[in-house]
């Protein structure tokens, strides 16, 4: 019996069974953090407001370098003519402006300048980390991997849905032209989570192999995990870094 | 007159200036951190003293890896010749077994295990991601100014004098095989400090550089306060990450 079991648990598990792990991640997702349950029920203030959408934008501004990166180690060129829709997506291209102006209007619908997003003066050193850690880990992994690690995509749709149905009513004072990343970002990250999804469930084949995948997974979770965790300090604690020097 | 005022404000630095300017930033170590304030007047309990050893841990080890780089970007061999001893300091040489073996030390005098230390099963993400940027700050930047961000070492002695001083009477559980390591930095980090602040004083040369420089030391000592916000969400705040999926 005991050979069985450890026959087993060294079984891969089949695509929908990885699937349902990759799944199961998203109760870490960051919509579980103290700083998102308050946002998300109307109860922070508009400094708070403003902190979370300027950290944020260094996120956004980062997102399509974490993209070229992945292709910078790619030389599938199929993989790249789908991958580089999410630089587009970001950066605009022809006539659509994208997400990340699509932010900056976020940050002005919240009463942030450009001038004060584009200098990221308010990005907090531990959220800048966070992120460069993703950025650098696009760089320095094989672009199967840094491709899988963008799946917390799957758990987005639900994040960006609630902010849509509960903003309006919470937070009056957000202008409402202000939401157009959120609508955008619906249907672009579902179509993204396809993608990535495919790549993943195909790249990773041995048990072993599928597991360390969920710790990808879980890296990119602490990064977006972090990020609130110093949000959580300087907005809500009202200890940003050398408030007492 | 204007123009004498911006004239002088071009000028750079003297050496003896540029030192002192450096030397102001000592305002922003993790000495005035409230972590640090806590740990030195022996409020701190068990867990979070473990805790702290437990991360700073993650970056004793990432040291050498740090110094490596720096000398991976460095083709002068006189510079090298003196910075390896960085490695030789932390990693053990012959006889001596070095500054990580020593905090080894530490952790088993504070109850840690060797075990545990060494599989950095404590480290905090957002501990980690600070490090990490340490790390990749020394590959992706010229040597000079990689080996010019590690002088925070400047302020060092003090902080480990301060421990050799206080810890004994404060935690008198914690064996005092485990100072080991304090001690032996006070003389190191004097001996660094010379030879770093050559590099710098002797690197930057125009105002603009040396204004650009106190952003290098700004950005190494975020890293040490951003662990130390880290370390105080998880054992002062009680909210380590995932504390309440």
């Amino acid at each position: 019996m005991k050979v069985t079991v450890e026959e087993n648990h060294n079984q891969p598990w089949t695509r929908e069974e990885f699937e349902k792990k990759l799944r199961d991640k998203e109760k870490f997702y960051h919509i579980n953090h103290e700083f998102h349950i308050l946002m998300n029920s109307g109860k922070l203030d508009k400094k708070a407001i403003q902190g979370w959408v300027a950290n944020r934008f260094y996120y956004q501004s980062a997102i399509p370098v974490k993209d070229a990166s992945i292709m910078s180690n790619c030389w599938d060129r199929d993989v790249r003519r789908s991958w580089v829709q999410r630089i587009l997506d970001h950066d605009g291209y022809g006539d659509d402006e994208g997400g990340i102006e699509a932010w900056l209007l976020l940050g002005e619908a919240v009463g942030l300048t450009r001038k004060e997003l584009l200098s990221h003066e308010h990005l907090l050193p531990g959220v800048k980390f966070a992120i460069d850690a993703y950025v650098n880990f696009a760089r320095q992994q094989p672009w199967e991997i840094a491709a899988s690690s963008s799946l917390t995509e799957m758990f987005a749709p639900k994040i960006h849905q609630k902010r849509l149905d509960n903003w309006p009513e919470f937070y009056p004072w957000i202008d409402k032209e202000g939401y157009t990343y959120f609508r955008k970002r619906l249907k672009e990250a579902r179509r993204d989570v396809e993608h990535g999804l495919d790549i993943t469930l195909d790249y990773y084949k041995t048990r072993e192999q599928q597991e360390r995948m969920l710790n990808v997974l879980q890296f990119k979770l602490d990064i977006l995990w972090t990020m609130l965790d110093c949000m959580w300090m300087a907005y809500i604690e009202d200890k940003p870094p050398y408030h007492n020097c």
